[in-house]
Formats: C-alpha cells, sequence, structure tokens
C-alpha cells in the first residue's frame, strides 16, 4: 500500500466517465475501456453459462451451420400444400398468441384472411368465431415459416418454397402486397381482399410457372449483391426486388402466359420495392433453423414479434419462447400519423437481423435513413455495435462502406447480457387500430429482458447437464 | 519590425509543411490552410481570366443551364437517321483526330465499323481505305453524340434518343454491346460483328416500339436513384440498368413481338451491367451542351479521349478543344493482361465526370473500389477534393455516404489550374493492339496542361474584350 502510494498512479476506466475525467484532471495516466456493468441480476446465470464447456464448440457448430445453408428459391405453391394448412387454420408472426391478447393489426389481418377464405361474407364476422376458439391459430415459426408483420397465412395464399440444396431443408413465405393499406399491417378493405385474390389466382400460378422455368434462384447471390447496392435486406429491398425481377423476366415472357398478365405482374413487382423482403425472410429462416437444437450453443436463432409479445429463441433452448410486451418502434410517420397511432412492433421481418442483415447491416444502407429516421453516422455506428453482441462476421455478406468487412451475425445472448446491446431492428410501423395498415417505419429493439429470461434457461441446462467448467 | 519582434507570433502555414512543424515545436500559435501553388506560367492568366467582370455571372449561368436540364429517353433510331451520318462516314470518341494518328482500339473500331456496314468483306480491307481518307471521321461531340471508349458510330448503328422536354435539345448515344471483346474496345471479330447486326436487326427496333409505347423515360430520376444504390454512373451502372429495364418491360412485353424476341432482348439488357452507361452519357452530355458558349464562363462543358488526344471544351471559348497527349489509367486488369497491354485513356465517357458523376461521385459506389482498384477510403476523400475543383453540388444528384450531400458539378478551369487538382476519371482499358477488347479498368485524370491551355485562350478573350476589372 505504501509502495501503492509512491508510485505515478495508472488508472483503467471502465464504465463511469466522471471518475474517468477527475482522474485526467488529476494527470493521471489514464486508458479508458468502454465496459458496461451487465444486465441486473444475470451474474450467477452468466457465470454458469460462460463455464458451460460445451458453449464454445456449440456456437461455432451453430455458425457452421447457419452459413452452410445456401437458400435458393426453388417453387412457389398455395399455403394449403406446402405447410398442409387446414380450412380455419390460420398462421401469424410471432410467439404464439391467442385471439384475446392479440393487438389490432393481428385481428385486422386474421378477419380480413377469413373473409378472403370465404369462410365469413364480411371481415367483422369473424370476430366471434376468432373470439370463440372456431378458427386455430398458431405461430409461423412452427411450419418453417415466416411472414412480415402481421405475418397471416392461410391455405389459399401462395407462398414461396426457398431450400438448401445440399440438405433439402425448406422455409416458406407468404408473397408480398406492397405497401400502405395491406393485410399485413391490419388492413382488410376491399380493396385489400381483391389484390389478394389477384395474387392467388393470377401472380402465385405465374409466379411458379416462371420459377419452374428459369430453375432454382440463388438468394445468397441476391442478398450478397443488394447489399453492394444500397439495400439492408428488411427495410430496403429496392436493389434485390429488381435482381429478382431480371431472373425471372426471361422465363415470365417465355412462360406461355397471355402478354397482359405477364405485364401486370412485372409492373405489380417492379411497382414494389418491398417485394424482395418476402424472399431475404425465408432465406434468413432457412439458414438459422439449421442452427437449432445445439446443446450450449448460446446463439439466438429467431427473434419475431406477434404485435404484444417479442419472442427469442435460441439454439440450446430447443422450441422455447423467451418473450416480454414488444416495444413501440421510434421513426418517420406517413401523411398525418403520428406515433400514438403507433402498434407496438410486430413481425417475423426481424429474422433478416437475427442473420446479420436489416439493422445489422445498415452501413451499406445509408440512405435507408430517409425512411427509418436517424443520420447516416447512426446506420454506420449501429452496425459497428453489433459487432459486439454477434459471434461472427459473414463471409459472404459484406459491407462496402466498411471496407467489405463481413456482417455482424450470430446474436450471442451472452453478449447481450454482459453488455446491455441490444439488437437493432429496423421495422414498418402498423396502425394499433384493425384496419388501418402502415403508419410509418423506424427503428425498435426487443425487450430487455428476453436475453437474462433465455440465460436463466441457458443456466438451468447447464446445470443440469454437469458440464460447467471448475 | 521592432514590434513584429515583441509580440507573439502567430503563423499561418500555407502549403510547406516543413515550416510548419518548425514552428510548432517553437510553440508557435499556428494555422494551416490547405494551400498549393497554381500550376507554373499561369499567373498572369489566371490574374485576367479571375479579374474578367463576366466569369462569376457566366459560371452561374452555366451551372443554372446545366442543372435546368431534365434528360429523357424519348426514342432509338438507326444513327443514319438521328445523325444524318452517310455512308463512308464515322463518328469516334473525343477531339477530332485523323487515321495516321489514331490509337489502336480507335482503329480496330473504325475498320469493324466498316465491316459491318458492308463497306468491305473483311475488317482488314478497310484499312487502306482509311489511310487513304476515303472515309471521312468525326468527332460524335461534333454531332450532340457521345460513345463510350472508341465510341465509333456508323449510319446502321441505332442510337438512343435523349431529349430535354422544356427546350427540345437532344443527345444521342449508341446501344452498349457489354464487356470484353467488343468493338468499343477494339475488337472486330466474327462474333463482335454478330452481335452488332443482332443489335442493328432486333434490339434496336425492339428498344424503339419499347420506348414509343412506355413513354420519355425520366433519366435524371434514375441517376438520382442509382446514386442512392451504389452506383456512380460511369464504371458502375449496375441498378441503372435494372431501373431501366423495370421501366421498359411492360411495354417490352406488350410490344406485340414475338416473346422469344424480347426474352433475348431482356437477357441482353440485364445480362450487361454497363447497358445503362449508354444512357448516363447522353444523358449528361445534354446538361452539359445546355451550358455551352456563355462569354467569360470558366465551366467545362467537355472532357473526352480518343485514345490518343485528351481534349476538353469550355463554355467560356466556343468550338476550342484543348488536347495534350492522353495518360494510361492505373488499374486492375483482367485474366492475364497486364499494365503493359494498355492503350491511353480513351472514351466520351468522361463526360459523366464533367456533369459531376463517374469518379466525381465515388463515395456513393463504395463497391466499385473492386472494379477499378484503390480502397474505399480513396473513393470517400476522391470526391471530397472533386468539390474544391467545382462551381456547385448537383441538387438532385446526392451522395448517402455524405449525408446526402449533392455532387460536386461544374469543373472550373480556374480552380483546377489555382489548386494543381485534376479532375478524377473512372474508366476502362482498352487494349492498345487494335482487336484486343478490354483489358482493365481504373483510374486516369486529364494530362494537366489542358487547363493552363485552356485558361490562355480564356485570358485572352477576357483582354480582348475590354471586361476585365480594375
Amino acid at each position: 500500500m505504501t509502495d501503492l502510494l509512491h508510485r505515478d498512479p495508472q488508472v483503467i476506466a471502465a464504465g463511469i466517465e466522471l471518475l474517468a475525467t477527475a482522474a485526467e484532471h488529476q494527470a493521471a495516466r489514464l486508458s479508458r475501456v468502454d465496459w458496461r456493468p451487465p444486465m441486473p441480476g444475470t451474474e450467477a446465470d452468466l457465470a454458469a453459462v460462460m463455464a458451460d464447456t460445451r458453449r464454445v464448440a456449440g456456437n461455432a457448430e451453430a455458425m457452421r451451420r447457419m452459413l452452410a445453408i445456401r437458400p435458393q428459391l426453388v417453387d412457389v405453391v398455395p399455403a394449403a400444400d406446402a405447410l398442409a394448412l387446414q380450412s380455419g387454420e390460420f398462421l401469424h408472426a410471432g410467439p404464439p398468441i391467442d385471439w384475446d391478447r392479440a393487438s389490432g393489426p393481428l385481428r385486422g389481418a386474421l378477419v380480413g384472411a377469413a373473409a378472403f377464405e370465404g369462410l365469413v361474407e364480411q371481415p367483422d364476422e369473424a370476430l366471434t368465431l376468432f373470439a370463440s376458439g372456431r378458427f386455430a391459430l398458431d405461430s409461423c415459426h412452427h411450419r418453417h415459416a415466416v411472414g412480415p408483420m402481421a405475418g397471416v397465412l392461410s391455405r389459399s395464399m401462395w407462398v414461396f418454397v426457398v431450400q438448401d440444396p445440399a440438405t433439402g431443408a425448406r422455409a416458406y413465405c407468404s408473397l408480398n402486397e406492397g405497401l400502405g393499406r395491406v393485410l399485413r399491417y391490419g388492413a382488410y378493405g376491399a380493396d385489400v381482399l381483391d389484390r389478394l385474390h389477384w395474387m392467388a389466382d393470377v401472380l402465385g400460378s405465374v409466379l411458379q410457372t416462371a420459377v419452374r422455368k428459369s430453375g432454382p434462384i440463388d438468394l445468397a447471390a441476391i442478398l450478397a449483391q443488394m447489399l453492394q447496392m444500397g439495400d439492408e435486406a428488411h427495410n430496403r429491398n429496392r436493389a434485390g426486388t429488381l435482381l429478382l425481377l431480371r431472373q425471372l423476366i426471361p422465363a415470365l415472357v417465355d412462360s406461355g402466359q397471355p402478354s397482359s398478365v405477364v405485364a401486370d405482374a412485372v409492373r405489380f413487382i417492379g411497382g414494389n420495392d418491398h417485394f424482395f423482403l418476402n424472399l431475404a425472410m425465408p432465406a434468413c429462416k432457412l439458414a438459422l433453423d439449421a442452427a437449432r437444437e445445439i446443446d450450449g450453443a448460446t446463439m439466438v436463432v429467431a427473434m419475431a414479434r406477434n404485435g404484444t409479445d417479442f419472442g427469442i429463441q435460441v439454439s440450446g433452448t430447443g422450441e422455447a419462447w423467451f418473450t416480454a410486451p414488444a416495444l413501440v418502434p421510434e421513426g418517420l410517420y406517413l401523411g398525418s400519423y403520428r406515433p400514438a397511432d403507433a402498434n407496438p412492433d410486430i413481425g417475423d421481418s426481424a429474422i433478416t437481423e437475427t442473420a446479420g442483415l436489416g439493422g445489422f447491416a445498415m452501413a451499406a444502407a445509408p440512405a435507408i435513413v430517409r425512411f427509418v429516421g436517424g443520420t447516416v453516422a447512426d446506420a454506420m455506428t449501429t452496425t459497428k455495435r453489433m459487432y459486439e453482441i454477434t459471434l461472427g462476421e459473414h463471409p459472404v455478406f459484406t459491407i462496402p462502406e466498411l471496407d467489405f468487412r463481413g456482417c455482424p451475425c450470430g446474436i450471442d445472448v451472452t453478449s447481450v447480457v454482459r453488455t446491455g446491446i441490444l439488437p437493432q431492428i429496423n421495422t414498418g410501423i402498423a396502425g394499433r387500430v384493425a384496419g388501418t395498415g402502415q403508419v410509418g417505419a423506424g427503428l425498435v429493439t426487443p425487450p430487455a429482458a428476453v436475453f437474462p429470461a433465455a440465460l436463466r434457461q441457458l443456466a438451468e441446462r447447464a446445470r443440469a447437464s454437469g458440464t460447467m467448467a471448475g
């Protein structure tokens, strides 16, 4: 102690700037460390999980499996065929939820889907049928599917079939309807249902013919190119949509369909800059599904919201959902809509962030700040911050603006809990009243509580398995 | 003097770092100014031109006229119709040049064009006809046209017609053939001629039908979007090509042409990421032509190369070309090609830089460094440096990476001479031997000498006009 007092102090300041500045004012030699305390009450669970001897290898295996997937668009088929959906059965985005807790936009999409299926004459007639439990609800994720926003899928809707050629594993997603007043944002007017009928009666089979004629379309190659073209594959899919269109057009033209039908389909796809989102999502879902069910792995394999709850699933905890109330995004509003009109965060589209795209790849898409808010500098900082909570960098999805560094991917529950840094999500904003549609787009994070909850179960499993070091 | 020695020195250091550092080591208060001496021997001309009372208003008018142009693709027609080209008459890129001084790739493209026109059986037979002066050569720029690389246009080739709706002014450019072994890079094999025949016999009229059916296509809107999608519209036109395709496809599909013909045309356009370059160029040409012939204006209205000479034209000096030997680009080479295989800089495509795109907009296209060389940081620095030699910032062409700052545009001869900063050009590299084709892509500048030469004539005109202040 005496000796300490006689030497020049060397101060390492971790976290509290006030103390660092005070030391600096006394001319102490100072090193700053960007350290934050772990989330409160997580110390014991963190220690248990960090000591799990399966963790490092498990996460490496999760990353290896995720990165080995080569998502290809191989077919377009009715949901009834692909997902064995029955009449009166509806899938939705996010973790499982009952009608009584469902948010406005999810209810709006469900009653619209019931009318679209012809189960009721008018959407409102479906309210009591859902409330009474006559119609069945389940999570898209439970059928290898994902859906943006409300994410409602019923049997007559068509879905993209995305497949990994090596394993034959598949993932599914609906066809994108465009922006504004659309079912996935909770709108269910006659215009919405008319569009859905045209998509089911015409667009689906036109796309099926074209995809079957063109052969598998390499979605990883398109995603990689998009990042070189200012898309982050969640709220910007402009380049992706054009790249898809380029690949499909020769087969569309040669499809044998009447030219007016082909022209309509091309106008619809080309007129919707978000069309490719519904392919980016199942591509990410397919990669992440491959990383499920690895003992000891702390990697997040799904982040999803149903408009009420935000849920995550983790590789080392099987099918369990860790949920907490979804937050309301902050962002830019369309027309006269205001924050008070916004529903809490909704949709399976956060699967893109889970795979290292979307908010994690914002540095590749500086123009997106005009759609979701914030500054270009924020976008750069966001991507850089995500490296602190991820297990690796994507070898194929690279960011020119960061000298072609790979996207941060593989969200690590322990890193999130240790640093308090939450995953950044870009998202659309649905109106909270059923029937409204889209009101804006913005930025959101998961509720922090889902990560300590997941950590708790990882710790319990580690303790139960007897695989803890020391 | 005595007083000076008693006060604290305040040093302003302009240009020489050694002196600045020395002063700093003596604890002098120091302000650094990024100053360079003007180009040698230009002091008197600079003084004359800077004193020309017409200069400021002239440049403002040049900028106003350039920025008022709204380039639209309005038609696709044979060059014979659009440019009144006669049999045996050939246009080429860059300032005027005779056959005896023409470079390998320009000669290759000319003999290929003669064979394509059926004026000779084999390309080589055209050599003596060009050498003897039987065939006439002129600069594309003299006919309101531009051509990439060799830029050779003959009467049976089809051209894009780009028009400003307000003034009716027009500019023209050939259709892009793709990369590699193509006429504009000096290749003239059977494959090259076959492609040119298909373009003349099929592609031209398919595009004509589609453009006439779709109505005018707003090229400024596409260019603005491209910059948000990683293109700089010279060596990256990937997004531009896709955006064009999206607009043309409904009309192509509905054109009444056989579906196999439409599919071939779509595959050709979609398979060539540079297709839009030949629309970016005449869009820039049209805007810059509007800024010509303004007394006192020191704005560059054309930069162009014929493979031997690099030439510029300036608003205040009429039709005069100021030329010097073209430099050889530095860059990345295809396959086994090496710098020794490169021809000096060639093509009218530097019209994009003249309008604030290409090398001036590299910050918007970080991925381009994989094609032309350099680092992402270089690309950012290059764009920022170009603001030092330009008159303004483009209100429509903005760069997300620079927080949506407008592209630097309107190259000012006086600023180039005063700072010694040369315009940065991204370019393809042609093989120097006729018949080779493309060997690489890279970066180049004009030879410095063209700017003092232009300044000299601006000064002479200022002196002659009696419009010098003081």
